[in-house]
């Protein structure tokens, strides 16, 4: 049977972006449906029904969400180019820092954007240690997954590259050469690797779209 | 060189008692290590520095955080008696249930029991909603990991088993025969598992545990 992969997702989305970077970083070639948000396909209803989010991997039919999940489908389904490393307790690090990134940085950054005055400066401090420790794990590595590009590397460029672009038109200072140096040459060198660089939107296209969202703070779809 | 596994824990964790039964399952033997939370130890701030929160599993000296990340380590290291399906899609379905499990269900729940009147009613909509999605995932299956107790079980015991106890002391009801029948009767099933059953601290140690915690909501360490 011919493989059909099918990926709807959102343009502005990061968890669809670690998708779209991990198929093309394996080289599967799949069909992409573009997600209009504000009025929910029934598509997106009839295969993300519990969610109803983005990003939502059909493959042979079957669907498969939640970002992190379907990364771990597309490495144990196809397994050359493997995204995890080896072994386990190498994997077990990999795992842990992926959910500090989505759930603790890029889930605090969501707060700072609503938050104002005194709680903001809180926030982007909380914001500032959590990231510190992320640099401190990459420090001693050319990439988060070891090996190559992997999983961790994956998962954390999609939201640093967004706090990258982002902070060029809102207030936040999220990343920046002079606080996190490692973490800042980290993604300029992954995103001029090829298979990385084509997945990415034009910065030019981010900008506007984050201008025309700058009044309701952090805005991704 | 001879296995050296410690868990630091704390008896009334749900996310430490999935690990002590995922331990128990595999016939691993372990050193269980107490945790006062509110005096937390050098040793738990020495293995856990990021999130200072149990369980750690420590494996010849190496320490593994986040219940879902250690499951994962367990399965991976000791490879007989799997708990993930083989098949990536039934890996990715499991996955998919068990962070619902853990950012749905029980966030929902711990929302609820800060809640009060309406706000509070309208909470306990939302989790009996979400509880009735995996009352249907179960539904076809005896066990939710469909070849035998498998880690969307353990997950979502070690969640159900706190509820179930924890409405006979307090007033939210957040799983009755009633309303979900056929989770009520898993929850009964796997209670009686030898390996699990020896695993769960007595009843009795947890109703007093919750009532004097009455005032404070939905406390759990």
């Amino acid at each position: 049977m011919a493989e059909e992969v099918k990926l709807i997702g959102c343009w502005a989305s990061p968890f669809t972006l670690r998708i779209q970077l991990a198929l093309k970083l394996k080289g599967i070639k799949y069909e992409y449906i573009e997600e209009d948000l504000s009025n929910k396909s029934p598509l997106l209803l009839h295969y993300n029904p519990v969610h109803k989010k983005v990003p939502v991997l059909v493959h042979n039919g079957k669907p498969i969400a939640e970002s992190l999940v379907i990364l771990e489908y597309i490495d144990e389904t196809w397994t050359h180019h493997p995204f995890l490393p080896k072994e386990p307790y190498h994997r077990a690090t990999a795992r842990f820092w992926a959910k500090f990134v989505d759930e603790k940085i890029f889930q605090t950054a969501l707060k700072a954007s609503a938050a104002t005055g005194e709680e903001k400066e809180q926030i982007m401090e909380e914001i500032g240690e959590q990231m510190k420790l992320l640099e401190k794990e990459l420090k001693e590595n050319d990439f988060l997954g070891r090996e190559g590009i992997g999983y961790l590397d994956i998962v954390a460029f999609s939201i640093f590259y967004f706090f990258q672009i982002r902070q060029e038109v809102m207030r936040i200072e999220l990343i920046s050469e002079e606080k996190f140096p490692v973490l800042w040459k980290w993604v300029g060198k992954l995103s001029e690797i090829v298979g990385v660089k084509e997945s990415l939107p034009p910065r030019e296209t981010f900008c506007l779209h984050y201008s025309s969202h700058k009044d309701t703070g952090f805005k991704i779809c």
